[in-house]
């Protein structure tokens, strides 16, 4: 039976597994990012490798493995090209790159049409029509487009802990948060809250300023304060108003979301939370995905000519889903 | 008589006047920037030096010259040691730093209480008392806290460009300008509309960050395009808010402003714009001005114990304002 890889290689981190015509799956693999921006075209590779590596470890194929890599932006031809030698050393032979939004999409629907939206490090979202992408809006990262996106929520959080040091803003529970996740000394008095201001300019001025986005999940730990709560609402408008862009009255699919925002914010939230958090989407079905490995997986599926209807789509879902929570390392083996 | 040397050593420019107690004005000096976060110290004292040396050029002072420097941010000793080494090769002996918003502040009254608003490349306010700063808010970079400013402004620039090429938002005068600004190809088709919205994007993310804020002035330029406008209201009313953060009632003092938002929109705009920008303030008296170096003249004759009333002050900042426009090298003779 012919085998296929599936690989939702992300910003954070890339998860791949392999699987048959069925829907059976194999196995599974974890490693770090497979984005060539943020980790080299060689540091991305290596990651997608090993995920991949792990996910096909116990797997006897007959014939060629064909893959489809999910991933965020356009890749370049040194990309493709290594990835392609790094891939055919484990038996691939065929290897489409598609967009993560596609991989998010068909991690929560067998349907073609509808709409996809993510909110991670940054936040885009797209209209599907007969599979495909017909429309994107958003994606210029950080500085240029990132509304309700980590970044955005991060750099908020930040600025509100400064306005309270500064007593200008109100005090918030995120204070505590912030100054504990970046290793500064909490103030032992009013006088010394300009030391603690003062270090966390200067060290969010001494990272990459997209790392600003690893303070997003504080203001989902402090969801019960007025002020971190204040930023999730207004973040939950934007990736609404991002949506209400790419919506047309005539095509009515489902709402597929995923991200990392997403993930902290409707899937580990309290409910009231995720009602809260959940992007307005008119009448449409919202449904969260925690990243997009079964899309990856439904890809490589119907590029091979499969018919993934709703029942197989469950099968491929509940079959991924269901694996063990992965160890930092990696593999996990699924049965042979 | 003894002499003295006023530097305002901005972001852009450094600006010098040597001047003695009776605010007779001799010599002027430019230079480039003498801020040493973004020259480093070497170049930061380099045009300093140089544009000391053009205002002192002339000069036959009796006594050692005292000096005033106006600037942003907190010096390293490293600095304040180099800095120095160079002015006391010029005949300076005592050198005092001052926050530019001081110089700021003292560029636009005689008086002691009031307030001080900067908006050039970042934005911060202050309450003046007795002379001296009272209460500091923003000012903590383009990162965290710009409300208003020169990087806030042009990142919206260029995100509504962005908009407008990938048709999500209005088409505005600003594309033209800032595709001609950064010398990308206008669009010769709405297909080709893809071609320079991607070449916008790269270019803006291979800078860094702080440039935005050099598209700022194509917001002033086309401030009859509605979509710049808006940006120009919304950045007038947040700096309406900065400045009421440090309003007491009290305290009633003029409001003196300054840096390159203003300089751009509230000296060059024409009067139905100008009324617009002038941030709201109450009862207050809105004093406009083009840099800080009377008010580092200002400083350096009180700190000599000079009484500097509002006849010398007028005085002074008249015979600083009466220069002829410097040349791009710098010195300009006034006299000997």
């Amino acid at each position: 039976m012919p085998m296929f890889l599936a690989v939702d290689a992300g910003g954070t981190s890339s998860r791949a597994v392999s699987l048959d015509a069925s829907g059976r799956v194999y196995g599974y693999g974890r490693a770090g990012t497979g984005n060539p921006t943020a980790a080299g075209i060689a540091g991305a590779v290596a990651a997608i490798g090993l995920a991949a590596e792990h996910a096909l470890g116990g797997v006897k194929s007959e014939g060629p493995v064909s893959a489809v890599i999910a991933m965020a932006g356009e890749q370049t031809e040194a990309f493709r090209d290594q990835l392609s030698v790094r891939l055919n050393g484990l038996g691939v032979r065929r290897i489409s790159l598609q967009p993560d939004l596609l991989g998010i999409f068909h991690s929560g629907t067998h349907e073609r049409e509808g709409y996809a939206l993510i909110a991670g490090t940054g936040s885009v979202s797209a209209r599907v029509r007969n599979g495909c992408l017909d429309r994107v809006v958003g994606g210029r990262g950080w500085l240029l487009g990132d509304a309700g996106s980590g970044f955005w929520i991060g750099r908020r959080v930040a600025r509100a802990v400064i306005s309270a040091l500064e007593d200008h803003g109100p005090s918030t529970a995120l204070t505590g948060l912030v100054l504990r996740a970046v290793e500064i000394e909490p103030p032992a008095s009013a006088e010394d809250q300009v030391r603690a201001l003062r270090q966390l300019v200067s060290l969010t001025y001494a990272q990459p300023p997209v790392r600003l986005a690893e303070l997003a999940p504080l203001a989902f730990r402090a969801h019960q304060d007025p002020v971190a709560r204040a930023i999730l609402v207004a973040a939950s408008a934007a990736l609404a108003d991002l949506l209400a862009v790419v919506q047309v009255p005539e095509l009515t699919g489902p709402v597929v979301v995923g991200g990392s925002v997403v993930v902290h914010g409707m899937l580990a939230a309290p409910p009231d939370l995720r009602r809260l958090l959940t992007p307005p989407a008119g009448n449409a079905t919202v449904i969260p995905v925690p990243d997009g490995v079964v899309g990856a997986a439904v890809l490589a599926l119907r590029e091979a000519g499969v018919d993934v209807d709703g029942e197989l789509f469950e099968k491929v879902r509940a079959s991924i889903r269901a694996r063990p929570a992965p160890s930092s390392a990696g593999a996990t083996a699924a049965g042979g």
